[in-house]
Order: structure tokens, then sequence, then C-alpha cells
């Protein structure tokens, strides 16, 4: 053994008990009672709880976008994930236009190895559906990639896939057994909304709420679902953050299909109230917070399995950056960041007792293991796997601040957010990376993540 | 008195009576038992039904599409309508672009008036929405013209409303009290699935239909119903032909929204087998003809009144245009013929028991009369209406075919179709204009129909 | 003619125009256009509505019940009856044991007949069914009497069908044509809610509602229509009054059987509160007055078409009666008043633009007339029909008060509730009943309905 | 270490993973890569599966029933639930008249404990509902029987739970942590409906099915459904096996109630055409088998998670016995054979691929003791729990058959059914109870299991 976990309680997505983890070589070599060391390392776990590491199936790092780059690069922001206990972090790759896929993922991946921090993956967003790009669906998911995204918005920006383009990739998808994941908002709505407040001098924060309201997110929910049902293709729907997509996406998993919906912790712990407040601009992402109703419905679905996955969209841009949209909503870059803020959010929920810490694990570890095709190494802990492992006290009382955070951001829009237990440790395929608030990683430690579909 | 009508049992939505009724000067006067005359015109209704004429809200005469004109003149059209006991006729007045509302209605309405042969009204068709138009729905509402009509198709031919301008003519409807109709079918996915299938050489008439498949309508229904219930204003689905489409109608009813379906005769009869035929092409209009499963479910949807109201897109080609479509399914102009069977089959199921007679009576007139603000003239048989009559004897046993059809269409898909009953004379304004099968009216007669909103 | 009413808005279920109305034998036998008299009865019915009599589906008269008889006589409630423009009641004839059904029918005429002050009909209450009643039930329908009831509770006091009796005569009443009507609790759960609140000394009158609260009449609700869906019969369920029973009767017609729901006047106004008021033992009835979402789903069901009629389950008991229980829930004598109220309160409400006028007037008399089979002669204004006629006062302001009502109890629940509009005149078959705010009938006026089956 | 498995893939509820097992003193000491033993026992499981025993929730050894005692013992049943892959047994302690519910348990414990071949609890039928009883409840719980039973049939045989009483014992167990089961099916239904075939000299066991058909067994699904939601109490049913049913619990768990839903697999084999056959009366089993319709609706219930637990309702009789009811399906026995069948079918049918291996161990192990309170030692394979472990080999081709099986009956009505793939070892806390085919395990071995709530 390299190193042994003692005393603690391992939770798993299904099971809670008490046992020691041995590992070798980066993966879980054995697991028991009292599993006697010979000179390793040894961390003792006591009073303390031992869960797989998060996957963050949603990240936007060093993205150009909204007319500058994501505050976070590849190493802040893989950082800020491991000092969060997310050890696994999905990117999105955005196809320019011309490219190929693997090419598209290869770029970044250029970019992202010399700094990554924990493992990561990429969902290649596709922005230029040619006969081509079809074609090489299965080349890419031969390469490790099988999971695409595509944008139902961002028609001016040249991003937007129409229903024709939609339709396409999920057939294309169904048959090479990749997923499509959507950003489901509806442009033209947000167009025709937008342009009615600019015009009636509508400029604050709040009026990018109203310019992209629950109906408008829910019309492109239910759109999405429509398709994968009718081409009985899986679908994976990001950011979902309103009871009507929410009561779409349990009614299509009744009926049997294969229907997927992500929701992040913003869209958990805050309501579009927060854009009525000073700072509210700091808030602004796409699909935004919505009423408290929404709220509900999301916890409702984690509780019902009808959200599968907790992810982030990180995405997250300096102060100053967003001051440029103080006058006005449209010029704010959209996103927020979360990356750091997960796994301990979601256990902290779970710590009070709103949901069980076996579901927290499922939904933020083993479930987007599962779904994107990495549960070969990731999302439990059980011999064999990655030792992605987080060692968390659930004593420990957190006040989430800027200046506990690890990305290069220099707000945070969960400022003075009290969690009740905290990490104290995360492990990265063995290796120590997070100890006691501090990240003891080092860039380029993070691995490309080979991934494979779903059989 | 100028008429009397004897004997007859009088059927309405709602009632069935035997008694006689008495009319002056084109309207319903009296109404009793044994009304006495002194020497004005007696009809002999003894044996047989009288009914108030139906009123289709659908049909396209003489109309620029597919590269010709569809192949009923405006006189053609409502001579037909009058021989088939359809009393008033709703054509869709189609704006050209920089054309403002009243101008596109007026424009045709010299067209028609002097061709029509029954009352007639307009749904102008709105394709170029400014904000002078948004302006001018409330002066086109006070101008007699309370619908309006916007395609979620025909993006290539410049026709399609995209979502903004639904939304935005959802918008003022409800502030003027207007009624929007939508044909509704997804443009993106008919546009790749005839691309496909003319790459892979299916050109068949089958592919019309499979290029159009339940699914692509039923997206377009749900959205439209979406927007309307977002929104909350009330929308009229026409020509409703798929199953999923009609329970969605069904539960925003049940929400206790304002929506109305229509659906049309082809769709009650007919299913897409038909364009397995050799003739196939013959059959080919958008909507296309569903499976058996959608016929069915829009036969219940007229028992449990989610069908509000039956009309027949009427819209036919002459045989030699249907033919440039022989071996290429997107050169067949769309459209078929159904304004003078429409109301002669939903009584002969009556007559057959599917349905009440009371049931084929509101659906055909008393609805539309009512949804579409003509009630105060049209949809019954009660004093002070105009009389818009028909004469039904339910004995007589009646085969459709080219040759006892009365428009310029030298076929009909509805040929041999054979019914149970038939109408033996129509009164329009308490005119004579249709008698033992002969058309006995003339060219223009029929007027203008001012309409007013739904308090 | 023996009566013209002049100048009246006519209001059926579905028409609402202006036109005279000429009356012979009593029955209605001309409308048309100022109808010209010769020397007979004039109604000037200017600036008023002309509308069909209401048809009160549910009443116990005279009925011996909780140790006493129901407060009205057949003359007195009948008398109420018509001078709330009721102008047929249909009352209960309760099976007595080893009585057959006819028989049971003709103890009530005998009975019933030298009193009644408009026309009357007959539920008989299934309580003792014999293999000799099964058979019965053709006769009976051919009788005239195509409407039977059981009763889900009252099992201690041996009236109870069980669900083996509720389906033998649902299946025997598809068999004939006949249609059952339920008052739906159940019996079990009343028992131990009330034995456990009389343990605990809770026995004011919250605690009648609180031993049979929403849920307790929803599963009956619930299981009645799950038969008759099983059974494919049609069923009646009586003075519907909770939210999820409502939901259960709008799924199952949606579904496409034939359920009907019945609610009252009291449900429609009243909630559960009033039970906490000092008097709250006089408006103790069963099924009792639920809370506000009831009250809701009640009234969107009448709109939606899910609350088929408005009949009042009028049985009063003096007040001296009521304080039986003034200590002890289970001693008052249970049912409230409302056999003048039902068509005023309804009437009032559409003048107040809750529903339409036509809505009253189909829930009120022309749906009753069709499901119990009396539409030949009750339910419209069309020629033929028995002239039973109310001419209503859209402007007078009315104030419901124990000095204004003509049944002989000594309170009434209603008392100072405010109506907007009311009766002025009610003709039964022709004949003036009431006029002015007094009984100007006779008793012994009224006729035994002998009704058909719905073909 | 007591014992290793070595080279098995090991499946659980979530994972799938190769790993060794070391066991010692009865439980899962340590999982490892390549554990080293030091002379212990060694199963070689290369090329197997190494999956937690089953546990069968509901069984009725040696219970007096139908005029003699159902055919297996509580040797002869836990012998072949052990052949079987079942290490768990449930079994239904039956109250007497006037015994308390700690009693009735220690009665049949008394005769069990001396038998069983693997370990046992009880759930306690409440017959007779006393106050006393009520109050015990929570001694029972604390003693480790936090589950009940009751029936809603049998009323002729005094067994029945009415309304009241079933409601009592939901409010109870909602207080005190229980969890109340029932057999859902209505009682005056199979009265009528029997007495009907009866006289009608319908007989043979065709009968048996159509006098407990589909909707009789619903309604009463509907209505404890019903009164677990109105009481907000959790819910457990048995043997269900219809597809309204399940469309009822689906609905009722969508809303975030607590309800469980039980099948049994002779409901997922076999449907009601098997009364049909010769030996029908062998399959009569209430609830009877059901249309291919409900067969579907339960294996889409596996799949969405609506389905929580399979158990096999065990409670077969000799043929001699069977035959007592050649002439008159009512004197047949009713309950059939399973507890050796349940794994192996549920494998077997994972194995082909119907669902996932972890979805079958989910349903036959891991969520019974997660419902029944005993997850602390049974359910899943890791650290600490009890070593009821099955070897299975998914090669191994299986033909059912009376001689391969291991119960005391003299047939099996899965004679004939073919596997793929079958348990080769069965380890009750690591001991070897089964091996290739021969029971290898003695009675007396099996421990009462002491069960705890849920928290």
């Amino acid at each position: 053994m390299d190193l042994i976990i003692k005393n603690g309680v391992i939770i798993t997505a299904k099971d809670t008990y008490k046992a020691d983890i041995g590992i070798k070589n980066g993966k879980i070599a054995v697991i028991g009672k009292e599993i006697e060391g010979s000179g390793e390392e040894i961390i003792d776990a006591e009073g303390k709880y031992v869960l797989p590491g998060a996957i963050d199936a949603h990240t936007h790092l060093e993205m150009p976008f909204g007319g500058t780059i994501s505050a976070d690069s590849y190493e802040a922001g893989t950082r800020a994930a491991a000092c969060g206990g997310t050890t696994t972090v999905f990117d999105f790759a955005l196809q320019q236009k011309g490219h190929g896929i693997i090419q598209t993922a290869r770029e970044r991946d250029e970019l992202c190895a010399p700094q990554a921090c924990v493992d990561y993956a990429f969902h290649v967003v596709i922005s230029d559906l040619r006969p081509e790009i079809l074609d090489e669906f299965q080349a890419a998911v031969d390469y490790g990639l099988p999971s695409f995204k595509v944008y139902m918005v961002y028609k001016k920006e040249g991003l937007m896939a129409d229903d024709g383009v939609l339709c396409q990739v999920l057939e294309k998808s169904k048959e090479t057994g990749a997923l499509i994941s959507v950003h489901a908002e509806n442009p033209d709505l947000i167009d025709i909304r937008t342009d009615k407040y600019l015009k009636e001098g509508k400029t604050s924060a709040w009026y990018h709420y109203m310019s992209r309201p629950e109906f408008v997110e829910a019309e492109a929910d239910k759109r999405a679902i429509h398709w994968a049902k009718s081409l009985n293709a899986p679908l994976y729907i990001v950011h979902l953050a309103n009871k009507e997509g929410m009561e779409e996406v349990k009614r299509a998993k009744d009926e049997g299909y294969e229907i997927y919906a992500e929701t992040c912790p913003q869209y958990l712990y805050f309501t579009s109230e927060v854009y009525k407040r000073e700072d509210g601009r700091n808030f602004v992402c796409s699909p935004p917070m919505k009423g408290k109703e929404s709220l509900d419905a999301l916890w409702k679905g984690i509780k019902t399995g009808d959200i599968s996955t907790i992810a982030t969209d990180h995405c997250p841009f300096q102060s100053s950056e967003k001051d440029w949209g103080k006058d006005d909503f449209t010029k704010i870059p959209n996103g927020c960041m979360g990356i750091e803020n997960m796994y301990p959010y979601m256990l902290s929920e779970a710590n009070k007792g709103r949901i069980s810490f076996n579901k927290a694990v499922e939904v933020c570890s083993a479930n987007p293991a599962k779904i994107f095709g990495c549960d070969n190494q990731k999302g439990s802990i059980v011999i064999g796997k990655d030792a992605d492992i987080v060692i968390y006290d659930p004593k420990k009382e957190f006040t989430i601040s800027k200046n506990n955070m690890h990305s290069d951001v220099d707000y945070t829009i969960w400022e003075g957010v009290k969690l009740k237990g905290y990490p104290v440790m995360t492990l990265s395929r063995g290796k120590l990376v997070f100890k006691d608030g501090e990240f003891v990683g080092k860039p380029g430690w993070g691995k490309f993540l080979k991934r494979k579909i779903k059989r």
C-alpha cells in the first residue's frame, strides 16, 4: 500500500459503513476492517466521512465569451475544484467554424494538460454541423469523447443549433452511443423581451431575469425532450432551472425515456430575488436563477430521482468585467462561480438532513460517472477505482468567503453562506491535493479522461 | 313572412324539436307549432331535419400557392359550399410585404364580393409583422376582423412567424380581444427530413407524409400552446391532425386555458395509408393525414369537447397540377378539397350514430360562430338570426363523386365515399341557394361578415 | 294563445336573443319577433331575461331522518321551489325493507301529488337489494323511473350499499339504461373519527366537519368512479364537495367515461369555516362544507364542464331540532335548505360575471333534464316544451332572509346573502305560480313526471 | 480470515467491479485486489459473479390456510430459499384473536428457529385490532418487528381489516416508524363475482381469475394509497399484479409520497392465460396472474423504480390439495411456489439484458433490506455486513424442474422454464449452505433478525 485511510465512515451512493481503505498506485486496492499498514502513510479519518470525489460535469474554464475570457484558467479552476472536493472536471471545448470534433478537443487539451490539478474531460460543443462532423461522431466516441453539447440559444453569436441540427445530432448520437447535452432556452423570446426592456429603459440586472423568465427556459426544455422522445434518443439537459421543465423531465422519465436533467447549486440556493440586489449583476448567468417554486421543484426532483446530476456551470468573471453591465444588463458577461462550492454545499444540505449523504454522492459523483462513461474509474469507492477521495468533517463549521476560496476571481456569489460540515482533505488518484484549507497539489497532475459509451 | 319551413325537426347545438319556421327579410322571424301562412312560399320539411347552415372557418380560395393558384375561385368555392350546406366561409387573406391588415382584407374582399354565393369573412395572415402592424390590430378588430393567423412553417417561403413574432401577436391579441390561429408544424424538421428523402431518392407521395409525420406537427402544437399558456392569451390551432397535439390541447383546456382546436374532415376519414395509393399525390396536404391512432384521438376529442370546430382547409388543385409531383413529392401543390363535404360527412356520421346531431351542429356551426365572433348572426336557429338553414334528408343515400360536386376541380379525394343522409336544400339569409342537388343561388349574393370580439 | 311573454331576452343553455313567446295549453307554442296577441294575457318582459325554469334534481321533502322528519312538506318545499324559479323537483323515495321499487315511488307519490306546487319526479333509493329488485329495474324504467340512488354511507342506519351492491346496480343500470346516483363518503372513516372526537370530548359542530373531511369524501368518489369505469356503466355523483373528487371526475371524463357530478349551492358559497360559528350546527349537512380549495375547484369544474348539474340536497330541519346537537354534533339532524336559493344564487353569480347566463341555465336546467330523461318536456325554451319559465330581473337587488323565503323552516343558512338580480315571475306549464315575491300557485298543480332513458 | 472468495466480479445495487472478498466471523471483513490468504478456505470465483444474497420479504411457511397447511415447513422453505440464493426470509405471523403482537411473533419463532436454514424475520399480520394492540406497536418495534401487515380481503375468514382498521394502523405506524403492508383486493367484488360464476356453473380455474380480475385488485390499491397519502403514512403494497395499481403507485411516488410496491416473479413471467391450462388450478393464487398489459406495466415499473422490491408470496400446496378444486375453483387452496426461483429468475432476466444486474440486486436485496430495516446487516457486499453471498455462474444453463428444486412440494409452476445463468453457491453468514445444486446447510442455522425502523 501507498496510503491507508483509517477509521472513517465510507459513504457511497448506496452504502454507508465503517472501514479502512488501502490505496496503491493511485487506485483503491483494499477496503477492510482495520487494515494493518507496514510503514506507509496513514490518514486517520476517525469521526470523518470518506466519500468519492465529486465530478463537475459542466465548467467553462478560460473560455472566450462575452467579449472577454472567463476568469478562471484551467489551473485556477481545477485548483478550486480540488479544494472543494471535486476530483474530475468536464470542460466545454467549443468547436470553431471549420474545425473537427477531435481537433477541437485536442486544442483545448493542449491548453489544459499542463495546468490541470485534477483529472478532466471535454464535452465538445457542436456549433458548425456539417456532414463531415456527423461522420466524425464515431471516431470521437472511440477517441474517448462520447458526449457532445449543443446550444438552443445564442443565435446571434452563431452558436445556436436549430431544431434541424439538434435532431440530426440526436439521431447520430443514438447511432453511436454518444449523449447529447443541450442548453435549453428560447432565443427568439429572449431577443424580443430584451429589445422591449431596452426600449423601455429597463436596464438593471432584474431585467436579465425578466428577459429569460421561467417559461422561456421551459419551452426549450419541452422541445428538446419532445425531439429526444420522438427520435428515441437519450438526452441530457444542462442547468435545468425551472419547475415546468422539471415536470416535463419527470413525465418523460415516467414514460420510460432516457432523459437526464442536471441542475446547479446556484439554482438550489438562490432565487431571482438576487437580481434586485445592488450587486445583482454578479449573479447574472444564463439561465438566470428563478422563483422559489422552481427552486422547490428542483429539490423535489433530486429526491424523486428526476434530477440526475448536480454540476456548476462554473464560468466566473471578475467584478470589473461584471461592472460593464452596471447600466445595461445586456453588457454583463454571463456566468457565475461554483466549482469549489458544489460538493460542500450539497454535503452540507445532506448534513442538515435535507437529503441523505448517499443521495448527495449519487448526484455529485456516481451518476455523472455513469452517465458520461467514466464509471470504470470514477464515482464510487470500490476496489480498482481511482482513489479520488474526499475526507469530510461533518462537524466543521464553514462560512464561504472570497478569502477562503481558491479560484482567481475577486468575489464570490456564495459570500457569507454558512455550511455545516466541510471537506478537510481531497485525494486525486491517491495523491493529496487539498488539506486543511490549502491546495497542496500541483498543475499538470490531472489527466485527460478517456471515456466510453454506456453499453 | 317571406317563407315558411313547415313540419321539420329543428336541430341546434343543444335542442331537438319539431316546429315550423317563419322567415322574413332573411332572418328567422318566428318559430312555432303550425305557423299559418298567408300565401307566402312554403317548404314542407316533413321527415326532414332543419339545421343551421355550417360555417367553414378555414378555406383558401383562388390563393396563389405552390407556383399556381388554388383551383376554386371565390365563386366556385362558395358555390360548392352552398351545395354542401355551408352558408358562411372564412377565407385567408395573405398579407403582402409592406401591406396593412385592413388593406389586405379589402383587397381580397374586392375579389370575393362579386363572386360570393354565401356570406364570407377573412382571417388576415400576418406574414410581415412590423410595429405598425401591431398598432393596427385594434383598428382591424373594429373593422370586423377580430382574428388573425400566423404560419409556424413556410420558412423558405417567407411566411413563417418565428416564436418572437408569434408571441408578439399573441400578446397583442390578448390586449385587443382578437384571436390568433396557428398552422402548427416544425419547419426545420420538415426541411431536414425532406432533404434526406430526396437524397435517398425517396420521392413518392408517401415521403410527403414521412417528412412531416406525427411528431413534427405535435412539436409545434405543444410550442404554440406553451406560449399561449405562458402569456395567458387565447389560441386557435387550425387543422389539428395528430394524437399528441390533441392530448396537449386537452391538458391545456383542463388547466383552464382558452385553447381551441380545429380539425378537418379529411383527418377524420383518411389515414396516411392514402399516400401509398397510386393517386397518393392527390391527397397531399399539409399537415398530411396521419395514422389511425391520431384519427381515433381526434374523434375522441370531438366527443370530449377538446375539438372545438370542424373546418376544411379547402385548397384544391387540378389533377394536372398535382401531377407535377408525380416523381417528386416536393413538387406537388399542397392542398385538398372538402368545402362541399364537411357538413354532409359530419351529419352522416351523426346519422350513423357516431356522434349526436347536436354535436355535429355544435362543431360545424355554433362553435365557429361563437369563437370567431359572428354568433349574433350565425350558428343557431333562433329568432333574429340569419336564416342560414339546411334542410337535411336523413334517409337519402348519397355517394360522393366528382360528378355530383360543384367545385371547379376535376377530381375529388372523397370519390366513392358513401353517406347516410344528405342536404336537400340550403338557404342563405332566407334565399334558396341549393336544391335537390343543384346550385340555385347566384354569385354576389354573399356578404362580407363584420365580426365582433367575444366579450 | 293563452299567454304571451313579450319583449324579453330569452336565454337558454346555448342561445341568447330577444323574442316574444306564445304559450298554449301549458306548452311553448310560438317564439317570434313581436307576436301579435288577440286578447290573451300578456306579460311584458321588457328589460327582463326569460329563462327555462330550474330543475332541482336532489331534494328530501318530509323525509323521516335523524329521529324526525325533514321540515319542509311536499307543499312547503315545492312552494319554495316555485318562488325560487325551480319548476321541477326530484325527490328521493326511500325503499323500505321488503318493498319494491315502483311500490316505493307510488307510496311517495300518494303523499306528494295533492301537495305539489310544481312538477316532480322520484329517484328511488335502493336500500334492500334482492334479486327481485334487480329484476324490477326494467319495469321501473318503463314506469318512468330511470334513475336510482344508493348510499355509500349510513352503514349503521342500514342504508349503506357496499361495493358488491353498488356494482350490481351499476351493471343492471347499464343493462336497462338507468342511471345510478351515489352519495359518496367513507363510512368506516366517519365512524372511527367520530368515535375518536367523542372520546376526546370534541363535540362542537366543527367536529362534524373534522369527522368527514375532504379525504373521507374523496375516497368514496374515487371508488365509485373506479367501479363505474371498470364496469363501463354511467354514474352520477350527488353533492360533490371536494377538490380531489372533482379531479377524479375530470380524469374519468377525459378518458371518455360517462360520469356526471352534481354540486350544491352551499358548497359554492360556504366553506367549512361556518362550523366555527356560534350557529355552526345549522350548517351541518353531509357531506359538510369543505375548505376554500374545494370551493374553488368546484367553480372551476363548472367552467370546464366537469360539474354537470347544480342541485340543492334540500333537507332542512327546524332550529329547535338542530339544537338537539348543541353539545354533541352527532345529535344534529343532517341537512340544509337551498331549494329556493339555487337558481337565484347561480343566476346572481352569472349576473356578476363569474359564469355566463347560458352556463347557469345549462347546469340548473338543461343538463339535469337531459341526464335524467325529461328533456322532451323540460330544460329549454323551445317549441313544444312545457312552459316552465322564469322571468328574471337582472337589476333587482335582493337580500335573502328568513322573511322573504317561502319554506316552513324557521331560519335560513342563506340569511343576509345579497344577490344581484332576482326572479320576478315563475310559470309552471304556463301557469303563474310566483309573482313579485308572492307564491300564487296552488298545491296539487304539480304533476308526476314520467321520464325516459337517454337512448 | 475464515474464507476468501477470489477473482469474482462483485455486483451490488450500484457497483460492479472485480475483487476478492475476505470473510471472518460470518461477516465481510475485507475486499481487495488479490487478498493473500494464509491457509484458510478459498473459493475461486473466476468467471463468476459475486452477489449479495436475496431477501424474500414475503413467504407463508407451514401456514394454516384453506383447510390445510401450506406445504413447505420452515425447514423445507428456508432450504429451498438457500438453494435459490435467498439468504433472508420474511414470514408472516398471523395474529390469533386475543393474542398480542410480540406473542404472535414469538409463537412462530419457536416453530421456525429449530428449522431455519437461513436468517429470517416476521411481519405480524394484524387481524384483531384492539386498543391494546395499537398500544403494543411501539414495543413491537423495539422488539425488532417494525413491519405489520393487514389484509383488505378475507372478510368471511375474519382476517379483513376494514378501512377504519387500516387507517388506524397507518396512523400508528407513522407515529412509531413502523411500516404497514397491505394485501389489496376488494372483498365484496370477489364475493359477488364468485357467487355469480358458481351459480352459472362456471367453476374452472379460469373463473378464479375472472372473479378477481385486474379492476378488483386495482380498486384496493387505489384505496390503500388514498389513505396512506391522506394520512401521510408510508405504505407497502404486497404482490402488486395489475397495471392500474402500478400507475397509481407511480403517481403517488411522483407526488412525493412514501409508497412501496412489491411484485412477485410469477406476475412477471406468467399471465392469466395459465388458468386456461389443464393444470390451471396449480397456478391459483391471490391475487391471480393478470393479462399481458399488467405484466408489461410491472416490468416497466421495475425499470422506473416504481416497483421497489421483488418477493415471492411463496405459499405452495401439494398437487393433491390443489386437486380439491378440480371441479370448483373456490376449493383450490390459494398459493404458489417461488422461494427458490425468485433470484435465479431475476438474474437470468438481467443476464438476458432485460434489466441490469445492479437493478436485480437492488430489487431483490438492497431495497428490501433498507425498507424493512435490516440494511445494517443485509442487502449489499460491504465491510461489516453479513457474508450472505451468492456465487453466480452467468454461463450455466438451467431448466427448472420439480427434480432440481429443494422444497417439499410435489410439482412446480416453473417446470420447464429455462434460465440463463444460475447460482452455484450460497453463503449464509459466511457458511456454505448451497453448492453445485445441493443443499449443504443445516436446519437451525438461521437466526431471527432483529430489525430497526428507518430513521
